[in-house]
Parts: C-alpha cells; structure tokens; sequence
C-alpha cells in the first residue's frame, strides 16, 4: 500500500466548465428529485457548445459537480438521514461531506438548447458548478444485478431508497 | 446563459485520496476490461479506510479518478476508435481529452482487504490517481431504460459497443 502512496502525483486545479441551475436556492431539498413543474438546466459555458454534439441522442447523462455550498468537513463516517443508530463509511455513501467534494447525479435529457441542457430534477443547489458531462451508455453503465447495499438493510429501507435521492442536501 | 457564467466561484484543488493498480503500465488496454487473471487494485490512503465502513456491501461500486497520463489537449470534438467519419463531442463520449481530465468507471467489487479494493477490470494506466469512490445503488443509478445513444446508430455498433470499454485509453 505504501508504494502506491508514493507515486501520487499533484493534481491540477480543475475548473467549472458551466453551472447548474435549480430551484434550490437556500435550503435542502429533501424531495423527490422528479419534479415536472420545476427548472432544472446545466448552462455550459457557451464556447463548449461544440462539445455537446451528439449528446441529445442519449437518453440518460452522468453530471459531475463541485458540491460547492458544503458547510461542514469532510466525515470519513456518516449517519445517513432517516437511519437509527447506523454509521457508514463516507465511501459507501453518497453524503456531500467527502474528501473530494465532487458530486455525481445520473439525470434524464429532456431537451439541449444551444449550450444548456434541460434535465430531469437534479438534487443540488443552484448555481452549483459543473465540472464535467458524460453520456451514460447503457452497455457500460446499466447493471442490472447490482444491488442496494447497507440500504436495503435497513427496517425502514424502502423509505430510506426514496429519500437517498436527497442524501447530497444532507447539508 | 451569462448569468451562470457570472456566478462560478474559484475550485479547490482537489486531492488524490489513493492510487489505482492495474496492469497496464505503458500501454493502452485495448481489450475487455473483466479478466479474472489480472489484478486491479485500488488503494486508498490508510487514513481513511474507516471510509469504506459498510462499502462491502455493494456489489458496484463508482471510481473516480484523475486522467494524469493524458498526453494530448483536451478537445471539443473527437472521432472515437472504431468508427468512420463520425465526430461527436466530447461530452457525447468517454474521451480522457476531456476539459477536466476526470474518470468514472462502474467496477464491480471482489473483495475488500484493510484499505485496499480489489475489483473487476478497470481500464486506467497502474498509478492513476483516485478521487472518489461511491456505491453503486441500484434504487438511483441503474437505468433500465437507458440507450447507447450514437454508439447505436453506427454500422458497427456491436463491435463499438464492446470496444468502448476501451475509449478512456484512447490515448
């Protein structure tokens, strides 16, 4: 293990590429991400426009974001909401307050306009960074027997799978 | 669209949390990813394997990791491996020449021993820097109705769609 430590290298700064907007603007969400009456939309920054091209045949999209309003440090355990008495690693959680706060949503296109993409509910605040987009591709990513881990553990875990779309805003 | 542009605050940097061992050291992979002779490893730093509390539970996991051995620019648009003609963006592809040089991959875990995750194929050079690991939960990331996008609509596409495995070592 120690000889993989030594080969870290410094790593870049990386940088916004556009910013994601919602109907969260103070507080956390704590709701269905799946929203019909409300915005949600990546505004890319115009000059990678060309970048998109091809993505509105995709159905669905990763979203990679700086979780950048996270008030509290970073755990390496968590208690997830709606839990009792249940402590996991920050790793086996998708809680905000990680070592590298990068955030990733999988969201349904609805429809690209120029450099903004209009998507189904995303559950991050507004004005929260984009750091990158990538096409989920039903090959590489849709696995059928993967499971709910500690989630579907739990007594209240069907409760718990429709409330964990709101863990990022665990805030 | 200026108005998202207006609001995107500086990043932080981000920092490698561990290192990736796979068997690819010089060369790209090009080959199938799941290969029950090779080891792929990731190992995280030590201090924070009590972030993995509960992550053996899952059966996929979500890697993120820094593209460090990316020797060309990043570009807008790119022409994958195996196609003709066709250009698409690069946020319609798994490119590593991405604006920010960030990977996602879906592995699937074997086995967890101290603070080190040994998992199915993972198609990154041996020394790539770890970002971020989150479960894989069914409930929020398996997309049954997920497409392949232009990665369908090619004449080819059963050869693409088992070579994309390959594109992030599209070097």
């Amino acid at each position: 293990m120690g000889l993989g430590t030594t080969q870290i290298k410094p790593m870049p700064t990386f940088t916004p590429i556009g910013v994601i907007h919602t109907p969260y603007a103070q507080k956390a969400p704590y709701q269905p991400v799946e929203d019909d009456t409300q915005e949600f939309r990546i505004d890319l920054n115009p000059e990678y426009e060309p970048g998109l091209e091809g993505l509105q045949k995709f159905r669905y999209i990763y979203v990679l974001y700086h979780i950048h309003q996270l008030q509290r440090p970073a755990e390496l355990t968590v208690a997830p909401p709606w839990t009792e008495n249940l402590q996991v690693g920050v790793f086996a959680s998708r809680s905000p307050a990680r070592p590298n706060p990068i955030g990733l949503s999988v969201v349904k296109i609805r429809h690209i306009q120029g450099s903004s993409i209009y998507v189904s509910g995303l559950d991050v605040f507004d004005g929260t960074p984009l750091l990158d987009i990538k096409p989920y591709i039903a090959e590489l990513d849709t696995k059928t027997d993967a499971n709910l881990g500690w989630v579907g553990e739990i007594t209240d875990a069907e409760h718990l799978a429709l409330h964990i779309r709101g863990i990022p805003h665990d805030f």
